[in-house]
């Protein structure tokens, strides 16, 4: 069987796990660095939900890269069910950080908070945005290995 | 082929949607009568989803309690097709209108706003756990709806 674009062990797969990885430090960095976040939950959770993206994506871009190096994609209904069932899950907590924190974060505006002045509603705008990216590539490699569980 | 249960056409399927249309309404209930929320772009949001979801799941009420009554369940791949997709969509909107409605409410709870006084808050929450019951049955119908269109 050939393998299928964007499933685990192809390089198109490697392409969005590299994109997952990279939105979710963005996100991060823009969420983490020099800015107060500590004291809202909303991006308390974006942070959390970030950081395990981030090494999901990043466990799973090594797996990849040695699949692609090794031109063997891997096959075993068992590893692709834990790997669809990390993506599925993964990619509710991240839509559902995204939102939470661009809910939160035009509310500050809309109210003209004392909290956000100058750039840092931006940065938190920005935060959001990356995760919300992260979530849309997590959602199509999912989408890609629920197909290939679906006809294996 | 015996019909898949929770799939388009059954009863379990008639169950999930009138569960679904319950938990809409009364979250629209719970943020619209005799409160104000037009200030708010997260709890306008939740009000457009829920009505959506509303529309949505009384008409595959109807459908399905037709096609139980006359005890033939739908199964032309294109009818599925439409109805897996309305349901994806709608599963995600409604994920991000809860998140985005439980994080503004808080925010409004832990900075003590004016806004949130007396049973306010409460109402605010209720609603926004309706909607996330609401979603976890959309879910559920999606993913049986998508498995029915995996096997057809």
């Amino acid at each position: 069987m050939d393998a299928l674009p964007g499933t685990l062990g192809t390089s198109a797969s490697l392409a969005l796990r590299l994109g997952q990885a990279i939105f979710s430090v963005a996100s991060l960095l823009f969420m983490c660095l020099d800015v107060p976040f500590y004291s809202y939950t909303a991006f308390c959770f974006l942070v959390t939900v970030m950081g395990l993206v981030m090494a999901w994506s990043l466990t799973l871009v090594m797996v990849d890269a040695f699949s692609v190096l090794i031109k063997r994609p891997a096959r075993q209904p068992g590893i692709i069910s834990v790997v669809v069932l990390g993506d599925w899950v993964l990619s509710f907590l991240s839509l559902a950080a995204s939102c939470s924190t661009a809910s939160v974060v035009d509310y500050l505006l809309c109210h003209s908070s004392p909290f956000c002045d100058g750039t840092l509603c931006t940065r938190y705008q920005l935060s959001a945005t990356m995760a919300f990216l992260s979530w849309s590539l997590i959602l199509a490699s999912a989408l890609f290995n629920l197909w290939l569980l679906a006809i294996l």
